[in-house]
């Protein structure tokens, strides 16, 4: 069984569920805000269309699911207020895996609908929102079909465990870590590296062939600054993480190999690393 | 709370899940198969698209919700190979009310994808599935968006308990009963009839905006022979559960006053009746 039908953020409103535990992503959602403004007023005030559609990669289910198209669409409507310009319609399109908890974040959207409504008036839109299950590491959409992507601390997820590290003799090369670690053999971090590239050498493939001509995409992930991936600022949480899972090892409470043999499947790339592929892809024009 | 955010069928795949229990609905299906087949091959052998974007309203989640679309790429596949074509991406719309359980139909998309590669081959599609919630009875889609339009076994459920007798002193019009019956007063008949009406004609003008010139439709609901709403063919099983009701009345397990304000937002129209408001509306071509 692939990742894919296994990840995914936990269901529900519970005290543990990802929907009141995505403080950091609703932060980060924040701060790529201005990006996300300047590349949508841009898309819109270039090409005016009719209909825009929106396509959110790794929405995850909590109330972050439908928090940045409402951003989108609130710039839009702004602006399309300011030219005397009729509302565009938006179909926007959530994404995320197969096993992601969607009926949590469908049985939210009439309310959802009903204040945009109550904010926007009866001339805004309308916008209509559908769900899809899916990899984004893979084709999601139509060829020449969408406007505008936005994929926020969600591609730093591997579509798996690096394949250099998954199983044979090489399976418990990284000993007592869950990832790249300053004890880790060069094979783990090349691993690391190889696994990031595919994926995001894939994920832009799929996304050039459906992104409209003239389209935009903003993408929000954890990187590293370091050159060094076994640099602390990226390893300290799964340090600390094997740690105490090593500490369950010495106590008898789970077996030695199984810590050997866990590697999660997360990279966080420097800007080098980004830019190389990007460019070995030669698909998309800039990088803020 | 409207009756959009509280009907739904049974959830998962247990015993009493619709998944498990929706037979009958796969027969009515098989019955339709030969007029869906007849009006997709039309389509595609005059517009000869690149994409053909396809919504299933009221998939529901059991094996039926992906059925419907499967069998139309299916005869599309056919028709395109014979004609020597490359096939067309399928953009598939699985439409039903928030509280359906889209989560087990989304859990099931990979192993369809797989099974659709398989039997098709690499050179099929590719077919990209979307889930759509929200009721059909208003605006699910942007403004000529879609193709075909399929809905199956869905449309005899009206969008609310008719307004005649949803509240005040019409509420118990319809004493020990839960849907039209030979005793109900005229008032009962007339409420059912203006309720499917306005529903309708809602339904029709949502899709007239929603579907490409020379898109098309294929519609099947239950409907009745008689032009007499209160004959048996139609209200025999609604008579037997308002019975069985009664008994349990009788008994003193349920109170006299909740079985006289319970009435079921079910309507099982004539030709006629249908005819009329698809004149009315003066939106569509043809009925089988």
């Amino acid at each position: 069984m692939g990742v894919q039908t296994i990840l995914h953020m936990n269901e529900g409103n519970g005290d543990l569920s990802y929907a009141r535990n995505s403080i950091v992503q609703n932060k980060i959602i924040s701060q790529a805000s201005e990006v996300t403004k300047e590349v949508i007023l841009n898309l819109y005030s270039t090409t005016l269309p009719e209909r825009l559609n929106i396509a959110d990669l790794g929405c995850s289910s909590g109330p972050n699911a439908v928090r940045q198209i409402h951003e989108i669409m609130d710039f839009v409507d702004q602006k399309r207020r300011q030219l005397g310009r009729a509302s565009p319609e938006f179909h926007c399109f959530l994404n995320d895996l197969p096993g992601n908890d969607f009926n949590t974040v469908f049985k939210g959207l009439p309310v959802f609908y009903e204040k945009l409504k109550a904010e926007k008036g009866s001339d805004f839109g309308p916008c209509f929102i559908a769900g899809v299950p899916g990899s984004f590491y893979g084709r999601l959409f139509p060829r020449s079909s969408l406007h505008l992507v936005v994929s926020s601390t969600s591609l730093h997820w591997l579509s798996q465990v690096p394949v250099g590290l998954h199983s044979g003799t090489n399976a418990h090369l990284n000993k007592g870590k869950l990832y790249i670690s300053k004890t880790s053999p060069p094979h783990v971090l090349r691993s690391y590296l190889d696994q990031f590239q595919l994926d995001f050498s894939t994920f832009l493939m799929s996304r050039s062939q459906e992104i409209i001509i003239g389209g935009r995409m903003v993408l929000t992930l954890i990187g590293r600054k370091s050159a060094n991936p076994s640099s602390e600022e990226c390893c300290f949480q799964w340090d600390l993480l094997a740690n105490a899972l090593m500490d369950m090892v010495h106590e008898g409470l789970i077996e030695e190999e199984k810590v050997d043999s866990l590697n999660v499947p997360f990279y966080s790339p420097s800007p080098e690393e980004l830019m190389h592929i990007i460019e070995m892809e030669g698909s998309f024009a800039s990088i803020t």
